[in-house]
């Protein structure tokens, strides 16, 4: 039986660095590469389970700084884990809670022992170090689970992304000791982080030392921070020659469609963004003509659905008219079938790359994607 | 073929005034007693069509006021009607926005012509007649209509519950004149609305008159507005003799389980109440062994389902623990959750009343309903 985490290489691209491939978990096997809805607090924004899994969302992220707030490790492990908590019953991941502590909490102190924050939700102080973040993710019992690092901020200026990255790398060491000190990773995995920001030489020396450490996949993290498309392409081209062929690689927090077909193009199987509901709340929606505005008044007596090549429940159920309705009406209903919407359009889109990999169609299938995904003058 | 809104009845109770029987539209037979869940703007809040397809519900309610307002009928009759805009292909009832006018709109005078009122969402002007709120529902399209009344506030004096009642019996008459001008009454029907407070006479001579304009169904009026339990029922108790055996009687904006079961026993056939919906937003939940607030701290680690005499997707899918944990989180996806899993329950107690008048023992299944429904001691 594969290693939980474990990656198999099915068949790369002749015409890019792009890998169509799979990763082993005890719940079952995920095609890569793959999109991952986010559901922070452990449910992604206002989507039932059946749902996600009609869409063919094959794992879900969740956050292990929200849920161990609310509604407490100890639930979620009383409960069996995150996934008898939920009921979701496909592979999940969880974050460390680093990002969350960096870059959503301000009242937060950083030392070499861990992070000092206070809690969003009642100002309370709590204590991560990356043993506590290894307890906490083994009692979630997501699938695959991550080092706790610092998610350097960008920009960043070399010595504090210079410290930040070798940080990062005393803590992943320590995760790893934690990690392997039970039976947890017979049904989990721990994935490494490259950090480094946009400085080519830290981030290599940040996937030389994470990669020498041999954890089971790797992810390329400090990206999706405000910094420019090109400097995350350029991040990933930096790493993934360091990057060992046999293990999964997951660039965290990306992204947009664009983002998704350059990543895979550069090697990464694995993202997660919560760019599907977050978009879906606002009333934007995903087409294969483009992205829309579901609210503006050009809708409100188009009787069409949002995409014709889309065969989610929301395109088969509502017209566009309707929908400009619901988000003008505010009824809530829109929140769910918005949401819905774009996590088909990202899941399908991963779907459709795929099948180009398999038929070494990629750089095909790409250009016919964004011929019609330009199609409307947007961007 | 049966006129639109025609009443079949198809037994009566021997233990009580109850019966069991059919509507007929154009959009399918509806078996009654029937509880309708409202979507107030053309959409029950928080509720996908197939989800409320698969509760049961034979028809919804909407409402002409909010309709009229947004998204306005110019674009529902655009799409082909209501059911064509909001994709709901069962039966539907609209409301004719006397309701709201009188109880929800604060700046509204009211003449013998009809009622002149400011929108609740940006405050322009608009007048409503008996003759306007008949072409708006035709408009609409739904397949039962309401008179345009006054719905008379609780408490009333003798003195304004009588010219009130009087100025709703005149209304109904140029309600059904103009009704009846066009082909609409060939998918449509429009019922008359008694009303006269909680006081006898009023009610009788209300009763008295409506039945005599022959409409397809009566509606009682002026109820659930704030006056006790003994008073709405003593008021069905007072019009139901008036009312002719073979039409559909229709208790308007009630009610409670207790109620429903009160209601039927009196010889309602037709249910309409917001308390499913409402209720789950506010995370109060019906269930078989009484009611419950999902939010409390006692279900915080309860795994196991809402009801377990619930069939709904909210009660296979989810535990106590989770719902708890998305209304604390406040995770959207609750609204929805708790809203379909009270429509369930408010469906599947009409489809228990249904088979309880079929065996005739409506009074054993009431006594059997309650008996668990009190068992938690809460009321």
């Amino acid at each position: 039986m594969a290693e939980v985490g474990s990656y198999k290489l099915i068949k790369k691209s002749s015409q890019c660095k792009a890998r169509l491939g799979q990763v082993y978990t005890t719940r079952g096997v995920i095609d890569t590469p793959v999109f991952m809805p986010v559901g922070t607090q452990g449910t992604v924004k206002g989507v039932p389970n059946e749902d996600l899994q009609n869409s063919g969302a094959q794992i879900i992220l969740a956050n292990s700084y929200h849920l161990y707030l609310r509604p407490g490790t100890e639930i979620i492990k009383k409960a069996g884990g995150i996934q008898k908590f939920n009921s979701w019953n496909r592979p999940m991941l969880t974050d460390s809670g680093g990002f969350q502590i960096f870059s959503l909490n301000e009242i937060r102190k950083l030392t070499e022992d861990g992070a000092k924050f206070q809690s969003h939700i009642d100002g309370s102080s709590h204590f991560f170090s990356p043993e506590k973040s290894m307890q906490i993710q083994k009692d979630i019992g997501a699938d695959i689970i991550m080092c706790f690092d610092e998610c350097t901020p960008y920009p960043a200026t070399y010595k504090y992304a210079k410290n930040s990255m070798e940080l990062s790398l005393r803590w992943a060491k320590r995760c790893r000791e934690e990690f392997y000190k039970d039976d947890a990773c017979k049904t989990q995995s721990l994935f490494g982080i490259i950090q480094g920001s946009t400085y080519e030489d830290l981030r290599k020396i940040s996937a030389q030392e994470m990669t020498e450490m041999n954890f089971t996949g790797y992810a390329i993290g400090g990206v999706s921070v405000g910094e420019p498309k090109e400097e995350k392409e350029k991040v990933i081209e930096t790493v993934e020659p360091y990057l060992p062929e046999n293990k999964a690689r997951y660039l965290m927090g990306v992204g947009m469609p664009e983002d998704l077909w350059e990543g895979v193009s550069r090697g990464i199987d694995m993202f997660d963004c919560v760019i599907p509901t977050r978009n879906g709340r606002n009333g934007q929606v995903f087409t294969s003509m483009g992205k829309i505005n579901i609210r503006n008044a050009e809708f409100k007596e188009d009787f069409t659905s949002l995409d014709p090549q889309c065969n989610c429940p929301t395109c088969k159920g509502y017209s566009k008219a309707y929908l400009n309705h619901l988000v003008r009406a505010q009824e809530s209903l829109y929140l769910g079938l918005l949401s819905l919407h774009n996590i088909y359009f990202m899941i399908n889109l991963m779907s459709k790359i795929r099948k180009s990999l398999e038929n070494d169609t990629f750089l095909e299938a790409k250009k016919e994607f964004f011929e019609n995904y330009y199609s409307r003058g947007t961007r």
